[in-house]
């Protein structure tokens, strides 16, 4: 475990000569901010008083939406490497320029919020006996931003992120803080299989950086396109768009570029449009699996009018910077000629030349709680209950882990979203069955947990369900008298061109077309957040209707 | 000179397997389409047909308005390194959360505009007599969006910039393109009289790039500081934030830092506010010089009252990452330990550790102007006609020279805007007064030009009446019968918490306080060049005063 390293207290500030004068009118010393601790531990503890403080490590759909519900009768400490929280369904649409990022984010640290106490960083360790959180510092961090696709102490990143950590210690420092009731909700990372450049070269979709990125390089394509000093071959290859995975995201990307293409490039560019070529690879028979077989087959005519090529039964083998090399042109194979360009490689089709190439494949467990939290620790007596009925003189006597999904990794928790731990067996005495315990001040849920026996889907539908009931049960306090249900309100997605698919187990049924789309629109602006983003949402789509998306690229 | 490099063209691109089946309903090729040409040097030529080719470089305040005036009589080519325009007064609004920072961008290549055709790349050198440019590519360029205060060539940039360099060859291809009329307004460069470290570790103000660099370092500096790991001592440096320059854009971004800490920042971070110490410094005797004295007394009040303090009269020596070195604290002088922190020297006040150090100290000649038109010609007889009277048989004995300001360097140019050539005369025959003569199709204007015997000021204001009027002209085709005379509708400025300076020579007379901060709101919601951003930036005020800035760090 890390060493703490206390924060020093230097006797009194030396004046400044740079004097500061305060606008008394403007200053916030009033009931609202009082709770409010922003500077050390002690702060932290001295505006805590007699509350609970509940620590919730994360500010995805399942942290960020669990902080918004809690009530100030609790210390809510959340705890992310990422200040924000990001309105997932909304990326795709502000990379393709649709709508501008900042009406897909939300800041933890809020105004209209002032229970709710933010570090940035990243959870290194728990210990479930002190109750406390080692924490390390993440805010000068190059990772920010983007999606991760393995353990950030792993470098396998881009030259960009590795200069730019350059000159900052490869660890941040390390602190410690104290919980009463922890919420591990850390989610999960991008998932590559382990196939070949992909980490390094492919473009995710999980963050608001990912996106920026995506639609800077998306425009940038079509420029150099342009440039008279590029190839017909080379522009072939700039305007080809791969992306990998056809589940909702990948695909609804595909449509939201394709719309991007059709309504606003083609305009400004008319003899680049047609030589765009979009295709979406999955290596399962069908894409969108989710949907029934008569929503499946709309959503593949849709895409097919639109052009976006659909390729199942693809396995993806590799992907790396530069052209494809063929024997018959040598200026082509050179990466630094390549203009950003990538080779894709399938089984099926060999190599590909492809300006950039989207991965979305889905979840990858979090090294948090792959590495972190699959130590063995005794008893945390004060914090767990046996559920087996076994002796309590056994307890010390035995070492426990934390009970994870055998195939995922995810934690298991109860159908109170606590966590579940079981006694570790030594091998030699397998015949001898495990004791199990619960934490009872130990949660977890979203994309990094699972409730036994319940196969519920990784999406933000279920973590916010999740979120929302535990911070009502939280706040009324009758966690013990109630469980957690899943109510599958069903799933859409968007097809381009003004049209969605929509379907849902309720009177609503199923719906396809421009109906869905606006279903599809409506439910995400009623989901927002803020009033900010409620108001900013439509603006945007007015005016990207009224005057194009904004193509400007920087 | 750079080779020319013609396109090549494969015979007919293979067709690709995966099919594109546009829409035909959404494609373009309407009327207001058929004048663009966007692929290749032949496409160029042709769209152009019987019309005479107006070649801009640059994108700024002169080259962009231009190329918006001029009518579809010409083909307006616009040949810059950055896609787009950037509508300067509002980026210290940008850096500061109160817009965002599409707001101030306005894209070069619009479907308003299908007679404005964009080529993105650096212009490089110019044949006057064969009326050719040749331009070097520049999309994937790591510069683009940030200020430039050294000759791309010699990269004395951050590990970012070079970093993401690498892989990219040093060079861009280059091409040439044709021009029946040349403008150049390729502007200045950031002036930083070569003070060490100043290029590689100030935060300028030039670009969008620069604006978001600003904005998320500035919220960074709180987020580390309320760090528990963070000490006294950092914590007083990260929120210490120096402004070289006391220009009218260095006191706006005091004024509107010192209002994103008085009014968001100190409801978030009670405790970090007050320690926030804003310091302008500036070489000279006053800040804000071109305001008359009462006015400028008013400022210094007004800043005094916001804690924004005003150091006149001190040298800076040295801007360096890392803290200042102290005997006494050798955990501190670590660069890796300094979370980003820079120390700024000057000759008054000894090394002070800083958060960031924005830099904003005037202008420098463009290495373009500096460099490439800085050779000796034949005698362009095609574009030049003789201002004073030699003989024909003269011309073509001498070498000519453009005309250039002895110590700014800046091309001289008639009021009618052309540029003016001057003979050579070799050292050794310097009783022999030199010829001049003027080119009739090569203007240039903004900061790159000064008018002959005129000390017009060098902003945005002289670059736009500069353009509209040489737009107005080549439109009418009057352009002998006229001269450009500026018109001094006022200086303004913002001097934070809702108060402003106005100082015109006209009946409005002087104003200070709010009505001129509403005048000055309304001048450039006025002066925003697109419908898209008439709406957004009131939309956004609107956002900010009811909810607060976004203060989302990304």
């Amino acid at each position: 475990m890390a060493s703490l390293r206390p924060i020093r207290r230097l006797p009194t500030p030396l004046i400044d000569s740079i004097t500061y004068r305060s606008r008394p009118a403007t200053h916030c010393f009033s009931q609202s901010c009082r709770n409010r601790a922003t500077v050390g531990l002690d702060a932290l503890d001295a505006s805590k008083g007699d509350r609970e403080r509940i620590v919730i490590l994360g500010s995805g759909w399942a942290g960020y939406v669990l902080s918004q519900r809690l009530s100030a009768k609790y210390q809510t400490l959340v705890i992310s490497p990422r200040s924000y929280f990001v309105f997932t369904p909304l990326l795709n649409s502000t990379a393709t320029g649709t709508l501008e990022f900042r009406t897909a984010l939300e800041p933890v640290r809020s105004k209209r919020k002032p229970n709710i106490e933010f570090m940035q960083g990243w959870a290194d360790d728990v210990d479930f006996g002190r109750k406390m959180i080692t924490v390390e510092e993440s805010v000068v961090d190059p990772h920010q931003g983007k999606a991760m696709a393995e353990d950030r102490r792993e470098d396998h990143s881009t030259g960009e992120v590795k200069s730019e950590k350059k000159g900052l210690r490869k660890e941040g420092k390390r602190w410690e803080v104290s919980y009463d009731k922890l919420v591990v909700t850390v989610g999960c990372y991008s998932q590559t299989f382990g196939t070949k450049g992909v980490k390094e070269n492919a473009f995710f979709m999980k963050d608001v950086g990912d996106a920026r990125r995506i639609r800077k390089r998306v425009l940038e394509c079509f420029e150099v396109a342009s440039l008279p000093t590029t190839s017909e071959k080379l522009r072939e290859q700039l305007l080809r768009f791969a992306i990998v995975g056809g589940g909702p995201t990948g695909m609804e990307f595909g449509a939201e570029l394709s719309d991007l293409v059709h309504q606003d490039l083609s305009k400004l560019y008319p003899d680049l449009a047609p030589k765009v070529r979009i295709a979406v690879y999955d290596v399962a028979k069908t894409v969108l699996s989710m949907f029934d077989e008569k929503l499946g087959k709309y959503a593949m005519q849709t895409f097919r009018r639109e052009g976006v090529e659909v390729r199942t039964s693809h396995h993806v083998q590799e992907l790396r910077p530069g052209l494809p090399r063929t024997g018959s042109d040598e200026n082509m194979d050179d990466v630094a000629d390549s203009q950003g360009c990538y080779t894709l490689t399938t089984e099926e089709d060999g190599d590909v030349g492809v300006g950039l190439c989207v991965w979305s494949t889905g979840n990858m467990m979090n090294p948090f709680v792959q590495k972190a939290l699959d130590k063995t620790y005794g008893f945390p007596s004060s914090s767990a209950s046996i559920t087996d009925g076994k002796q309590p003189d056994e307890l010390d006597t035995k070492e426990w882990m934390i009970e994870k999904h055998p195939k995922t990794g995810a934690i298991i928790v109860d159908d109170r979203l606590r966590v579940q731990l079981h006694s570790k067996t030594s091998p030699s005495s397998d015949e001898k069955p495990a004791s199990s315990a619960t934490m009872t001040d130990v949660f977890a849920f979203g994309d990094n947990a699972m409730i036994r026996d319940a196969q519920l889907p990784a999406t933000a539908q279920t973590a916010a369900q999740q979120a929302l009931w535990l911070g009502k049960r939280l706040n009324k306090g009758d966690l013990e008298s109630q469980h957690f249900t899943f109510k599958n309100l069903g799933i859409m997605t968007y097809l381009g061109n003004s049209k969605g698919l929509v379907q849902t187990e309720g009177w609503l049924g199923d719906i396809s077309g421009r109906a869905a789309w606006l279903i599809w629109r409506g439910a995400y602006l009623t989901m927002s957040v803020s009033w900010r983003n409620k108001i900013l949402i439509p603006v945007y789509w007015f005016l990207n209707w009224a005057f194009g998306r904004d193509i400007t690229r920087f």
